[in-house]
């Protein structure tokens, strides 16, 4: 999984039908050597300002109550922002 | 899901039979590190400028109406493009 | 999908059986920003120096006749090279 | 697959209910340009500091005990970290 | 495809059950922007040195006789180690 932290929603009022209903989110990665920012679905609550773990892929279908052309997928929020020692 | 920009329609005469009658775009990727360019099928309508989601990878078929093989699929258009601060 | 440019063929004697009558085009991605080259399959009859769209990952099975470890398919001919303004 | 060295856990309080059981472990990608980090599920009790093997997308499926929406998987401790000559 | 070239064996002695019996190399890939090393299950019987194609994602389980949770595979061996002039 990939780490995010939550920007914002995504206002799309013409969509695939499929992903109605979906709140979508847009995503900051971090942790990676150069930012993006992506979308990803929410089924578990996700508030703007949390870092939460996302899930890409095909494996997003496990976690959708129906198949829905979705890539990216909020599966957990992290309690606390990783922080991590040049050491490591 | 990626965000991204429509910049054109793409001419192919001599294709897989499996594309026909798909709309196919040109998108310019944003808000990652790197610009880049991809081709994307289209089935809700999105016309040039607007900015689009994009679902890659296996999750495309849940929004195809036939089986093909195309691996990008434009699922929504953003009502307004997002601009992130620098806090953010 | 990708966009490339088809550079030569890939001649493989010892390759898994599944791969056996396929032809194999090294393909230099474009459009993208760094260029790379990959290796895909071809069904529709490519040539060197032809602007190609690629279809990657799990959707490329239904392009191929029959089940093959194959994860880059040419799909479709583009009849111009795409070039495209600073402004968009 | 890739490989990578664990720095930590993953606390993680609200998840999606396939995910709880997992160990989640924090992954630095070693042996590529630029370094990342990721979340992988651990089946095999790999501990801090150990180098392994990550699977990515679907075929991690192979390797959990029922389907969930995970897409990294620790699948292998390598014995010693790999360290490559200029030469190669 | 991905193209790159055999630079060790992976030696790996906890791993996930299903890896058991397959020969497990890292391969450097080749032809891209910025070097990285991969692993990938080889059942050609390719050798440190040889280049090779390389299978990634989902589409590898048409290589392999069982499943397992394995995303690298080492398709083809390259007769000759491509090289490309400036004007492609």
């Amino acid at each position: 999984m990939l780490m995010g932290k939550v920007i914002s929603n995504v206002v799309s009022t013409r969509k695939y039908e499929g992903l109605q209903g979906y709140k979508l989110l847009v995503v900051r990665l971090t942790h990676t050597a150069e930012p993006s920012y992506v979308v990803a679905a929410d089924t578990i609550g996700a508030g703007r300002g949390e870092h939460v773990l996302l899930t890409t892929g095909e494996p997003v279908r496990y976690g959708l109550h129906r198949e829905a052309p979705i890539d990216m997928l909020v599966v957990g929020i992290i309690d606390q922002e990783p922080v991590f020692e040049e050491a490591d």
